[in-house]
Protein backbone atom coordinates (compact mmCIF):
# COMPACT_ATOMS: atom_id res chain seq x y z
CA UNK A 1 0.00 0.00 0.00
CA UNK A 2 1.73 3.31 -1.04
CA UNK A 3 0.44 6.96 -0.95
CA UNK A 4 -0.13 7.18 -4.21
CA UNK A 5 -1.74 4.22 -4.35
CA UNK A 6 -4.57 4.86 -1.59
CA UNK A 7 -5.12 8.53 -3.39
CA UNK A 8 -5.97 7.19 -6.85
CA UNK A 9 -8.50 4.67 -5.26
CA UNK A 10 -9.70 8.09 -2.86
CA UNK A 11 -10.27 9.80 -6.23
CA UNK A 12 -13.07 7.36 -7.15
CA UNK A 13 -15.11 7.77 -4.27
CA UNK A 14 -16.92 5.68 -2.04
CA UNK A 15 -20.03 5.08 -3.94
CA UNK A 16 -20.83 1.96 -6.23
CA UNK A 17 -21.05 4.33 -9.46
CA UNK A 18 -19.75 2.99 -12.80
CA UNK A 19 -16.91 5.55 -12.43
CA UNK A 20 -15.97 3.35 -9.61
CA UNK A 21 -16.43 0.24 -10.61
CA UNK A 22 -15.20 0.05 -13.89
CA UNK A 23 -12.10 2.78 -13.12
CA UNK A 24 -11.28 0.20 -10.01
CA UNK A 25 -11.20 -2.40 -12.51
CA UNK A 26 -9.66 -0.66 -15.08
CA UNK A 27 -6.88 0.46 -12.90
CA UNK A 28 -6.15 -2.63 -10.99
CA UNK A 29 -6.65 -4.73 -14.69
CA UNK A 30 -3.49 -2.30 -15.25
CA UNK A 31 -1.68 -3.41 -12.44
CA UNK A 32 -1.79 -7.17 -12.57
CA UNK A 33 1.48 -8.90 -12.53
CA UNK A 34 0.35 -11.72 -15.16
CA UNK A 35 -0.27 -15.20 -14.36
CA UNK A 36 1.95 -17.95 -12.93
CA UNK A 37 3.36 -19.77 -15.97
CA UNK A 38 3.26 -22.89 -13.17
CA UNK A 39 -0.69 -22.07 -12.92
CA UNK A 40 -2.80 -25.05 -14.34
CA UNK A 41 -6.06 -24.19 -15.11
CA UNK A 42 -9.63 -26.08 -15.77
CA UNK A 43 -11.90 -24.32 -16.63
CA UNK A 44 -15.97 -24.47 -16.23
CA UNK A 45 -16.12 -27.86 -14.44
CA UNK A 46 -20.30 -28.51 -13.74
CA UNK A 47 -20.72 -28.74 -9.57
CA UNK A 48 -24.38 -28.32 -9.85
CA UNK A 49 -26.92 -29.34 -11.48
CA UNK A 50 -27.81 -25.48 -13.14
CA UNK A 51 -25.92 -24.11 -15.77
CA UNK A 52 -24.60 -21.61 -13.53
CA UNK A 53 -23.04 -24.28 -11.19
CA UNK A 54 -19.56 -23.90 -12.94
CA UNK A 55 -16.15 -23.29 -11.22
CA UNK A 56 -12.72 -23.02 -12.29
CA UNK A 57 -10.17 -24.67 -10.61
CA UNK A 58 -6.33 -23.71 -10.51
CA UNK A 59 -3.07 -25.27 -9.35
CA UNK A 60 0.32 -26.20 -9.76
CA UNK A 61 1.53 -29.58 -10.53
CA UNK A 62 2.56 -32.42 -7.92
CA UNK A 63 0.03 -31.32 -5.08
CA UNK A 64 -0.07 -33.82 -2.13
CA UNK A 65 -3.07 -32.47 0.39
CA UNK A 66 -2.95 -29.28 -0.66
CA UNK A 67 -5.65 -26.28 1.31
CA UNK A 68 -8.51 -25.68 -1.19
CA UNK A 69 -9.16 -22.08 -0.95
CA UNK A 70 -12.74 -20.94 -2.55
CA UNK A 71 -13.28 -17.38 -3.42
CA UNK A 72 -17.28 -16.42 -4.87
CA UNK A 73 -17.57 -13.35 -6.56
CA UNK A 74 -19.78 -10.09 -6.44
CA UNK A 75 -22.08 -8.48 -8.12
CA UNK A 76 -24.94 -7.62 -6.16
CA UNK A 77 -26.77 -10.95 -6.62
CA UNK A 78 -27.62 -10.16 -9.65
CA UNK A 79 -24.32 -10.33 -12.12
CA UNK A 80 -20.87 -10.99 -12.16
CA UNK A 81 -18.92 -13.97 -13.33
CA UNK A 82 -16.12 -16.09 -12.53
CA UNK A 83 -13.81 -14.93 -14.83
CA UNK A 84 -14.06 -12.20 -17.68
CA UNK A 85 -12.79 -12.54 -21.23
CA UNK A 86 -11.35 -8.98 -20.73
CA UNK A 87 -9.26 -8.78 -17.58
CA UNK A 88 -7.40 -10.85 -15.09
CA UNK A 89 -10.45 -11.08 -12.53
CA UNK A 90 -11.04 -13.10 -10.76
CA UNK A 91 -7.99 -15.41 -12.49
CA UNK A 92 -6.05 -13.35 -10.66
CA UNK A 93 -7.51 -14.73 -7.28
CA UNK A 94 -7.43 -18.59 -8.45
CA UNK A 95 -3.54 -17.56 -9.44
CA UNK A 96 -2.85 -16.15 -6.04
CA UNK A 97 -4.20 -19.05 -4.74
CA UNK A 98 -2.00 -21.53 -6.70
CA UNK A 99 0.91 -19.59 -5.94
CA UNK A 100 0.89 -20.74 -2.46
CA UNK A 101 0.70 -24.26 -3.08
CA UNK A 102 -3.13 -24.06 -2.41
CA UNK A 103 -5.87 -25.35 -5.01
CA UNK A 104 -7.95 -22.32 -5.85
CA UNK A 105 -11.39 -23.03 -6.70
CA UNK A 106 -13.30 -19.88 -7.97
CA UNK A 107 -17.40 -20.79 -8.82
CA UNK A 108 -20.02 -18.92 -10.05
CA UNK A 109 -23.59 -19.13 -8.97
CA UNK A 110 -27.22 -18.68 -10.45
CA UNK A 111 -28.00 -15.53 -10.56
CA UNK A 112 -31.22 -13.26 -9.18
CA UNK A 113 -34.12 -12.25 -9.84
CA UNK A 114 -34.51 -15.91 -11.53
CA UNK A 115 -32.68 -17.42 -8.80
CA UNK A 116 -33.70 -15.87 -5.26
CA UNK A 117 -32.35 -17.23 -2.21
CA UNK A 118 -31.83 -19.38 -1.51
CA UNK A 119 -29.99 -20.26 -4.53
CA UNK A 120 -26.60 -18.47 -2.58
CA UNK A 121 -26.27 -21.54 0.43
CA UNK A 122 -27.68 -24.20 -2.04
CA UNK A 123 -24.67 -23.07 -4.57
CA UNK A 124 -22.11 -23.08 -1.52
CA UNK A 125 -23.29 -26.54 -0.62
CA UNK A 126 -22.72 -27.95 -3.80
CA UNK A 127 -19.55 -26.40 -4.46
CA UNK A 128 -17.97 -27.43 -0.87
CA UNK A 129 -19.85 -31.37 -1.89
CA UNK A 130 -18.08 -31.47 -5.11
CA UNK A 131 -14.16 -30.48 -3.35
CA UNK A 132 -14.92 -33.38 -0.82
CA UNK A 133 -15.62 -35.79 -3.52
CA UNK A 134 -12.98 -34.54 -6.08
CA UNK A 135 -10.78 -32.37 -4.66
CA UNK A 136 -8.39 -35.01 -3.84
CA UNK A 137 -7.56 -36.28 -7.17
CA UNK A 138 -5.54 -32.72 -8.27
CA UNK A 139 -3.56 -32.71 -5.04
CA UNK A 140 -6.27 -31.13 -2.20
CA UNK A 141 -7.27 -31.94 0.93
CA UNK A 142 -11.32 -32.29 1.48
CA UNK A 143 -10.46 -31.75 4.86
CA UNK A 144 -8.91 -28.22 4.74
CA UNK A 145 -11.72 -25.73 2.78
CA UNK A 146 -11.40 -22.13 3.42
CA UNK A 147 -14.24 -20.39 1.68
CA UNK A 148 -14.04 -16.62 0.93
CA UNK A 149 -15.97 -14.10 -0.81
CA UNK A 150 -16.28 -10.44 -1.88
CA UNK A 151 -19.65 -8.46 -1.47
CA UNK A 152 -22.48 -10.68 -2.74
CA UNK A 153 -20.06 -13.42 -2.49
CA UNK A 154 -19.22 -12.50 0.95
CA UNK A 155 -22.73 -13.29 1.51
CA UNK A 156 -23.24 -16.17 -0.07
CA UNK A 157 -20.75 -17.71 1.65
CA UNK A 158 -21.91 -15.98 5.34
CA UNK A 159 -25.30 -17.55 4.17
CA UNK A 160 -23.32 -21.19 3.73
CA UNK A 161 -21.77 -20.33 7.16
CA UNK A 162 -24.54 -19.45 8.92
CA UNK A 163 -27.15 -21.76 7.89
CA UNK A 164 -26.51 -25.16 9.17
CA UNK A 165 -29.45 -26.52 6.78
CA UNK A 166 -27.24 -26.13 4.03
CA UNK A 167 -24.11 -27.73 5.62
CA UNK A 168 -23.18 -30.94 3.73
CA UNK A 169 -21.54 -32.77 7.33
CA UNK A 170 -22.23 -31.46 10.53
CA UNK A 171 -19.70 -28.04 11.19
CA UNK A 172 -20.24 -27.25 7.76
CA UNK A 173 -17.25 -29.01 6.46
CA UNK A 174 -15.12 -25.98 5.91
CA UNK A 175 -11.78 -24.78 7.93
CA UNK A 176 -12.94 -20.83 7.80
CA UNK A 177 -14.49 -18.22 5.81
CA UNK A 178 -13.23 -14.56 4.94
CA UNK A 179 -16.18 -12.28 4.53
CA UNK A 180 -14.86 -9.45 2.63
CA UNK A 181 -17.10 -6.19 2.43
CA UNK A 182 -21.01 -7.87 3.01
CA UNK A 183 -24.45 -7.19 3.87
CA UNK A 184 -24.75 -10.11 6.31
CA UNK A 185 -28.17 -8.57 8.48
CA UNK A 186 -31.10 -8.70 6.04
CA UNK A 187 -32.93 -6.69 8.79
CA UNK A 188 -30.74 -4.29 9.22
CA UNK A 189 -31.58 -0.79 6.91
CA UNK A 190 -33.67 -0.49 4.08
CA UNK A 191 -33.49 -2.96 1.54
CA UNK A 192 -32.17 -1.84 -2.12
CA UNK A 193 -33.20 -3.10 -5.56
CA UNK A 194 -30.43 -5.54 -5.08
CA UNK A 195 -31.76 -6.82 -1.95
CA UNK A 196 -35.18 -7.05 -3.60
CA UNK A 197 -34.27 -9.15 -6.68
CA UNK A 198 -32.56 -11.95 -4.68
CA UNK A 199 -34.42 -11.72 -1.10
CA UNK A 200 -37.97 -10.80 -2.63
CA UNK A 201 -40.06 -8.05 -1.89
CA UNK A 202 -41.86 -9.63 1.26
CA UNK A 203 -39.53 -8.05 3.92
CA UNK A 204 -41.23 -10.19 6.87
CA UNK A 205 -39.58 -13.43 5.57
CA UNK A 206 -35.91 -11.71 5.40
CA UNK A 207 -35.60 -13.23 8.78
CA UNK A 208 -34.98 -16.48 7.55
CA UNK A 209 -32.66 -15.33 5.31
CA UNK A 210 -30.25 -13.58 7.99
CA UNK A 211 -26.87 -14.90 8.15
CA UNK A 212 -26.30 -12.33 11.43
CA UNK A 213 -27.59 -15.33 14.01
CA UNK A 214 -25.56 -17.47 12.54
CA UNK A 215 -22.12 -15.58 11.81
CA UNK A 216 -22.71 -15.06 15.29
CA UNK A 217 -23.08 -18.70 16.95
CA UNK A 218 -20.64 -20.40 14.37
CA UNK A 219 -17.72 -22.33 15.21
CA UNK A 220 -16.16 -22.21 12.18
CA UNK A 221 -13.10 -19.02 12.16
CA UNK A 222 -14.15 -16.21 10.66
CA UNK A 223 -12.37 -13.49 8.79
CA UNK A 224 -13.95 -9.80 8.07
CA UNK A 225 -12.59 -7.19 5.76
CA UNK A 226 -13.95 -3.87 5.47
CA UNK A 227 -12.56 -1.22 3.53
CA UNK A 228 -11.85 2.45 4.17
CA UNK A 229 -13.22 3.27 1.20
CA UNK A 230 -16.18 0.96 1.16
CA UNK A 231 -19.34 2.51 1.08
CA UNK A 232 -20.59 4.19 4.28
CA UNK A 233 -23.96 1.19 4.12
CA UNK A 234 -20.98 -1.28 4.14
CA UNK A 235 -18.75 0.14 6.96
CA UNK A 236 -21.63 1.27 9.44
CA UNK A 237 -22.92 -3.22 8.99
CA UNK A 238 -19.28 -3.82 9.46
CA UNK A 239 -19.33 -1.86 12.61
CA UNK A 240 -22.84 -3.20 13.79
CA UNK A 241 -21.57 -6.94 13.39
CA UNK A 242 -18.39 -6.27 15.41
CA UNK A 243 -20.59 -4.48 18.10
CA UNK A 244 -22.86 -7.41 18.54
CA UNK A 245 -20.04 -9.84 18.26
CA UNK A 246 -18.72 -7.85 21.10
CA UNK A 247 -21.83 -8.04 23.07
CA UNK A 248 -22.75 -12.17 22.03
CA UNK A 249 -19.04 -13.35 22.27
CA UNK A 250 -17.44 -11.12 24.66
CA UNK A 251 -14.90 -10.54 22.72
CA UNK A 252 -13.63 -8.71 19.23
CA UNK A 253 -13.85 -10.68 15.72
CA UNK A 254 -10.92 -10.46 12.96
CA UNK A 255 -12.01 -8.26 11.55
CA UNK A 256 -9.61 -6.18 9.10
CA UNK A 257 -9.82 -2.43 8.14
CA UNK A 258 -8.02 -2.57 4.73
CA UNK A 259 -6.21 1.12 4.54
CA UNK A 260 -6.43 2.76 1.25
CA UNK A 261 -8.76 -0.27 -0.16
CA UNK A 262 -12.49 0.57 -1.68
CA UNK A 263 -15.20 -2.00 -2.74
CA UNK A 264 -13.89 -3.91 -5.19
CA UNK A 265 -9.55 -3.82 -4.32
CA UNK A 266 -9.48 -6.22 -1.56
CA UNK A 267 -9.59 -9.09 -4.04
CA UNK A 268 -8.45 -7.29 -7.22
CA UNK A 269 -5.67 -6.51 -5.62
CA UNK A 270 -4.14 -10.29 -5.72
CA UNK A 271 -1.41 -10.39 -7.77
CA UNK A 272 -0.65 -6.73 -8.16
CA UNK A 273 2.46 -5.13 -6.47
CA UNK A 274 -0.39 -4.28 -3.54
CA UNK A 275 0.05 -7.46 -1.28
CA UNK A 276 -1.44 -6.36 2.11
CA UNK A 277 -4.66 -8.54 1.60
CA UNK A 278 -1.90 -11.28 -0.10
CA UNK A 279 -0.45 -11.45 2.57
CA UNK A 280 -3.75 -11.13 5.31
CA UNK A 281 -5.19 -14.33 3.43
CA UNK A 282 -2.06 -16.34 3.71
CA UNK A 283 -1.90 -15.50 7.33
CA UNK A 284 -5.20 -16.53 8.08
CA UNK A 285 -5.52 -19.89 5.56
CA UNK A 286 -2.10 -20.92 7.23
CA UNK A 287 -3.53 -20.78 10.86
CA UNK A 288 -6.87 -22.68 10.60
CA UNK A 289 -5.85 -25.28 7.95
CA UNK A 290 -2.83 -25.65 10.35
CA UNK B 1 4.49 -12.02 12.26
CA UNK B 2 5.48 -15.48 11.72
CA UNK B 3 3.26 -18.33 13.09
CA UNK B 4 6.08 -18.89 15.64
CA UNK B 5 6.10 -16.01 17.36
CA UNK B 6 2.37 -15.85 17.14
CA UNK B 7 2.41 -19.52 18.88
CA UNK B 8 4.51 -18.04 21.96
CA UNK B 9 3.10 -15.50 22.14
CA UNK B 10 -0.35 -17.00 22.52
CA UNK B 11 0.95 -19.25 25.23
CA UNK B 12 1.14 -16.62 27.60
CA UNK B 13 -2.58 -16.42 27.75
CA UNK B 14 -4.46 -13.54 27.76
CA UNK B 15 -4.34 -12.01 31.57
CA UNK B 16 -2.20 -9.65 32.73
CA UNK B 17 -0.84 -11.90 35.32
CA UNK B 18 3.06 -11.73 36.10
CA UNK B 19 4.09 -14.14 33.44
CA UNK B 20 2.86 -12.32 31.02
CA UNK B 21 4.15 -9.28 31.56
CA UNK B 22 7.15 -10.35 32.65
CA UNK B 23 7.58 -13.31 29.75
CA UNK B 24 6.88 -10.97 27.01
CA UNK B 25 8.62 -8.51 28.04
CA UNK B 26 11.80 -10.81 28.25
CA UNK B 27 10.96 -11.87 25.10
CA UNK B 28 10.61 -8.99 23.26
CA UNK B 29 13.35 -7.44 25.02
CA UNK B 30 15.56 -10.48 23.51
CA UNK B 31 14.29 -9.51 19.92
CA UNK B 32 14.94 -5.90 19.57
CA UNK B 33 17.73 -5.40 17.01
CA UNK B 34 19.56 -2.18 19.50
CA UNK B 35 19.60 1.38 18.95
CA UNK B 36 20.37 3.14 15.90
CA UNK B 37 24.03 4.83 16.25
CA UNK B 38 22.63 7.90 14.21
CA UNK B 39 19.79 8.46 16.93
CA UNK B 40 20.53 11.10 19.67
CA UNK B 41 18.77 10.74 23.17
CA UNK B 42 17.71 13.91 25.16
CA UNK B 43 16.71 12.25 28.29
CA UNK B 44 14.73 13.71 31.44
CA UNK B 45 13.95 17.09 30.09
CA UNK B 46 11.15 18.91 32.31
CA UNK B 47 7.99 19.41 30.79
CA UNK B 48 5.62 20.40 33.97
CA UNK B 49 5.59 21.23 37.36
CA UNK B 50 5.71 17.85 38.94
CA UNK B 51 8.94 15.75 39.28
CA UNK B 52 7.49 12.85 37.21
CA UNK B 53 6.14 15.74 34.18
CA UNK B 54 9.54 14.72 32.28
CA UNK B 55 10.02 13.14 28.67
CA UNK B 56 12.85 11.59 26.66
CA UNK B 57 13.54 12.83 23.22
CA UNK B 58 14.87 10.88 20.08
CA UNK B 59 16.33 12.25 16.75
CA UNK B 60 18.86 12.20 14.02
CA UNK B 61 20.94 14.85 13.72
CA UNK B 62 19.78 17.98 10.80
CA UNK B 63 16.14 17.38 11.22
CA UNK B 64 14.19 20.41 9.53
CA UNK B 65 10.30 20.41 10.35
CA UNK B 66 10.09 16.87 11.43
CA UNK B 67 6.65 14.95 12.14
CA UNK B 68 6.58 14.68 16.15
CA UNK B 69 5.60 11.10 17.32
CA UNK B 70 4.42 11.18 21.00
CA UNK B 71 4.13 7.70 23.23
CA UNK B 72 2.96 7.61 26.16
CA UNK B 73 3.87 4.07 28.37
CA UNK B 74 0.93 2.09 29.99
CA UNK B 75 0.93 0.33 33.94
CA UNK B 76 -2.51 0.66 34.48
CA UNK B 77 -2.16 4.03 36.15
CA UNK B 78 0.12 3.39 38.89
CA UNK B 79 3.49 1.99 37.63
CA UNK B 80 5.48 2.30 34.66
CA UNK B 81 8.11 4.05 32.97
CA UNK B 82 9.50 5.53 29.92
CA UNK B 83 12.60 4.09 29.87
CA UNK B 84 14.26 1.23 31.79
CA UNK B 85 17.96 0.76 33.33
CA UNK B 86 17.21 -3.44 32.34
CA UNK B 87 15.55 -3.34 28.83
CA UNK B 88 15.40 -1.41 25.83
CA UNK B 89 11.47 -0.24 26.46
CA UNK B 90 10.43 2.38 26.08
CA UNK B 91 13.43 3.80 24.22
CA UNK B 92 12.92 1.08 21.21
CA UNK B 93 10.10 3.49 20.51
CA UNK B 94 11.98 6.80 20.48
CA UNK B 95 14.40 4.87 18.35
CA UNK B 96 11.75 3.86 16.01
CA UNK B 97 10.46 7.29 15.77
CA UNK B 98 14.06 8.90 14.78
CA UNK B 99 14.62 5.93 12.49
CA UNK B 100 11.28 7.40 10.51
CA UNK B 101 12.88 10.82 10.38
CA UNK B 102 10.42 11.73 12.86
CA UNK B 103 11.13 13.31 16.73
CA UNK B 104 10.13 11.00 19.21
CA UNK B 105 8.93 12.30 22.24
CA UNK B 106 8.18 9.68 25.24
CA UNK B 107 7.17 11.16 28.43
CA UNK B 108 6.54 9.35 32.13
CA UNK B 109 3.75 11.13 34.36
CA UNK B 110 2.60 11.43 37.82
CA UNK B 111 0.84 8.07 39.13
CA UNK B 112 -1.98 7.32 40.79
CA UNK B 113 -3.43 7.26 43.90
CA UNK B 114 -1.31 10.21 44.35
CA UNK B 115 -2.30 11.82 41.30
CA UNK B 116 -5.70 10.69 40.40
CA UNK B 117 -7.75 12.18 37.46
CA UNK B 118 -7.20 14.86 35.74
CA UNK B 119 -3.48 13.95 36.29
CA UNK B 120 -3.42 12.21 32.98
CA UNK B 121 -5.10 14.99 30.62
CA UNK B 122 -3.21 17.66 32.34
CA UNK B 123 0.03 15.98 31.94
CA UNK B 124 -0.63 15.31 27.83
CA UNK B 125 -1.56 19.15 27.73
CA UNK B 126 2.03 20.40 29.32
CA UNK B 127 3.55 17.61 27.03
CA UNK B 128 1.67 19.06 23.56
CA UNK B 129 2.51 22.44 25.20
CA UNK B 130 6.01 21.98 25.56
CA UNK B 131 6.12 20.55 22.09
CA UNK B 132 4.33 23.23 20.09
CA UNK B 133 6.84 25.97 22.35
CA UNK B 134 10.30 24.03 21.87
CA UNK B 135 10.16 20.92 19.49
CA UNK B 136 11.73 23.67 16.49
CA UNK B 137 15.00 23.93 18.13
CA UNK B 138 15.31 20.35 18.21
CA UNK B 139 13.91 20.42 14.02
CA UNK B 140 10.67 19.39 14.85
CA UNK B 141 7.62 20.44 13.06
CA UNK B 142 4.99 22.15 15.69
CA UNK B 143 2.49 21.79 13.73
CA UNK B 144 2.55 18.05 13.41
CA UNK B 145 2.29 16.39 16.69
CA UNK B 146 0.93 12.36 16.58
CA UNK B 147 -0.11 11.26 20.27
CA UNK B 148 -0.04 7.40 20.85
CA UNK B 149 -0.26 5.31 24.12
CA UNK B 150 -0.45 2.07 25.10
CA UNK B 151 -3.11 0.81 27.75
CA UNK B 152 -3.37 3.15 30.52
CA UNK B 153 -1.39 5.74 28.09
CA UNK B 154 -3.59 4.98 25.96
CA UNK B 155 -6.17 6.39 28.25
CA UNK B 156 -4.14 9.73 28.81
CA UNK B 157 -3.77 10.40 25.49
CA UNK B 158 -7.53 9.19 24.56
CA UNK B 159 -8.69 11.73 27.92
CA UNK B 160 -6.46 14.90 25.99
CA UNK B 161 -8.06 14.04 22.66
CA UNK B 162 -12.03 13.90 23.72
CA UNK B 163 -11.83 16.38 26.71
CA UNK B 164 -11.48 19.91 24.60
CA UNK B 165 -11.09 21.54 28.11
CA UNK B 166 -7.61 20.78 28.24
CA UNK B 167 -6.59 21.31 24.95
CA UNK B 168 -3.34 23.90 24.52
CA UNK B 169 -5.96 25.56 21.35
CA UNK B 170 -8.80 25.08 19.57
CA UNK B 171 -8.67 21.70 18.06
CA UNK B 172 -6.22 20.49 20.34
CA UNK B 173 -3.01 21.05 18.36
CA UNK B 174 -2.46 17.81 17.59
CA UNK B 175 -2.62 15.84 13.99
CA UNK B 176 -3.71 12.67 15.03
CA UNK B 177 -3.46 9.96 18.16
CA UNK B 178 -3.00 6.33 17.93
CA UNK B 179 -4.96 4.32 20.96
CA UNK B 180 -3.25 0.92 21.52
CA UNK B 181 -5.17 -1.55 23.75
CA UNK B 182 -7.53 0.92 25.95
CA UNK B 183 -10.27 1.21 27.89
CA UNK B 184 -11.70 4.52 26.95
CA UNK B 185 -15.93 4.32 28.59
CA UNK B 186 -15.25 4.56 32.88
CA UNK B 187 -19.34 3.74 32.53
CA UNK B 188 -18.82 -0.10 31.06
CA UNK B 189 -18.07 -2.74 33.48
CA UNK B 190 -16.82 -3.38 36.68
CA UNK B 191 -14.29 -0.40 38.24
CA UNK B 192 -11.10 -2.45 38.95
CA UNK B 193 -8.45 -1.29 41.39
CA UNK B 194 -6.92 -0.05 38.97
CA UNK B 195 -9.81 2.07 37.69
CA UNK B 196 -10.62 2.94 41.33
CA UNK B 197 -6.82 4.15 41.92
CA UNK B 198 -7.20 6.76 39.43
CA UNK B 199 -10.67 7.68 38.86
CA UNK B 200 -11.62 7.01 42.83
CA UNK B 201 -14.67 5.15 44.44
CA UNK B 202 -17.30 7.50 43.48
CA UNK B 203 -18.86 6.31 40.40
CA UNK B 204 -21.30 8.69 40.06
CA UNK B 205 -18.14 10.68 38.87
CA UNK B 206 -16.90 8.75 36.27
CA UNK B 207 -18.89 10.44 33.59
CA UNK B 208 -17.10 12.98 33.90
CA UNK B 209 -13.94 11.31 33.05
CA UNK B 210 -15.62 9.05 30.72
CA UNK B 211 -13.64 9.33 26.99
CA UNK B 212 -16.29 8.02 25.19
CA UNK B 213 -18.31 10.98 24.13
CA UNK B 214 -15.65 12.85 23.22
CA UNK B 215 -13.58 10.48 21.55
CA UNK B 216 -16.78 9.92 19.02
CA UNK B 217 -17.53 13.53 18.90
CA UNK B 218 -13.53 14.52 17.59
CA UNK B 219 -12.55 15.40 14.31
CA UNK B 220 -8.90 14.58 15.32
CA UNK B 221 -7.54 11.21 13.29
CA UNK B 222 -7.87 8.22 15.43
CA UNK B 223 -5.85 4.93 15.03
CA UNK B 224 -7.29 2.55 17.56
CA UNK B 225 -5.44 -0.74 18.09
CA UNK B 226 -6.95 -4.40 19.56
CA UNK B 227 -4.70 -7.10 19.99
CA UNK B 228 -5.65 -11.17 19.22
CA UNK B 229 -4.20 -11.65 22.74
CA UNK B 230 -5.47 -9.11 24.79
CA UNK B 231 -7.56 -9.69 28.05
CA UNK B 232 -11.60 -9.94 26.91
CA UNK B 233 -12.27 -6.80 29.04
CA UNK B 234 -10.27 -4.78 26.14
CA UNK B 235 -11.58 -6.62 23.33
CA UNK B 236 -15.08 -6.05 24.45
CA UNK B 237 -14.24 -2.23 24.87
CA UNK B 238 -12.58 -2.06 21.23
CA UNK B 239 -15.86 -3.83 20.35
CA UNK B 240 -18.22 -1.28 21.87
CA UNK B 241 -16.04 1.29 20.75
CA UNK B 242 -16.39 0.26 16.81
CA UNK B 243 -20.13 -0.41 17.43
CA UNK B 244 -20.84 3.20 18.57
CA UNK B 245 -18.67 4.77 16.02
CA UNK B 246 -20.60 2.99 13.36
CA UNK B 247 -23.97 4.34 15.31
CA UNK B 248 -22.65 7.47 16.26
CA UNK B 249 -20.79 8.51 12.61
CA UNK B 250 -22.27 6.19 10.34
CA UNK B 251 -18.55 4.62 9.79
CA UNK B 252 -16.27 2.29 10.66
CA UNK B 253 -13.38 3.17 12.91
CA UNK B 254 -9.51 3.21 12.32
CA UNK B 255 -9.14 0.17 13.85
CA UNK B 256 -6.81 -2.20 13.42
CA UNK B 257 -6.94 -5.74 15.10
CA UNK B 258 -3.27 -6.99 15.74
CA UNK B 259 -2.81 -10.65 14.72
CA UNK B 260 -0.68 -12.70 17.31
CA UNK B 261 -0.12 -9.67 19.52
CA UNK B 262 -1.17 -9.68 23.15
CA UNK B 263 -1.39 -6.34 25.56
CA UNK B 264 2.08 -5.40 25.52
CA UNK B 265 3.73 -6.58 22.16
CA UNK B 266 2.33 -3.67 20.02
CA UNK B 267 4.66 -1.00 21.41
CA UNK B 268 7.11 -3.88 22.74
CA UNK B 269 7.45 -4.83 19.15
CA UNK B 270 8.89 -1.30 17.08
CA UNK B 271 12.92 -2.50 16.78
CA UNK B 272 12.50 -6.02 16.58
CA UNK B 273 12.14 -8.21 13.42
CA UNK B 274 7.95 -8.09 13.99
CA UNK B 275 7.46 -5.15 11.95
CA UNK B 276 3.42 -4.99 11.34
CA UNK B 277 3.06 -2.36 13.93
CA UNK B 278 6.11 -0.31 12.58
CA UNK B 279 4.62 -0.45 8.71
CA UNK B 280 0.53 0.68 10.43
CA UNK B 281 2.38 3.89 12.33
CA UNK B 282 4.20 4.74 9.25
CA UNK B 283 1.27 4.59 7.74
CA UNK B 284 -1.01 6.69 9.75
CA UNK B 285 1.91 8.78 10.83
CA UNK B 286 2.49 9.69 7.59
CA UNK B 287 -1.40 10.23 6.31
CA UNK B 288 -2.32 12.66 9.09
CA UNK B 289 1.04 14.84 8.83
CA UNK B 290 0.90 15.03 5.00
Amino acid sequence: MTADFRHRIDAFGRELTPDLLGGTSMMMAGMFEGMDPQTIEEVDISYGPDPRHRLDLYREQNLENAPVFVFVHGGGFIMGDKRSEKGPFYRNVGDYAARQGWIGVVPTYPLAPDHPWPAGPEALRHVVDWIRRNVAQYGGDPDRIVLSGQSAGAVHVASYVAHPDYHVMPGGGVRGAVLMSGLFDTTAGEPNDNHRAYYGTDASKYAEANCMPGLLATHIPLCFTVSEFDPPAFQAEAARTVGAWGEVRGAFPEMHYLVGHNHLTPSQSLGTPVKDVEALLADFVGRVTA
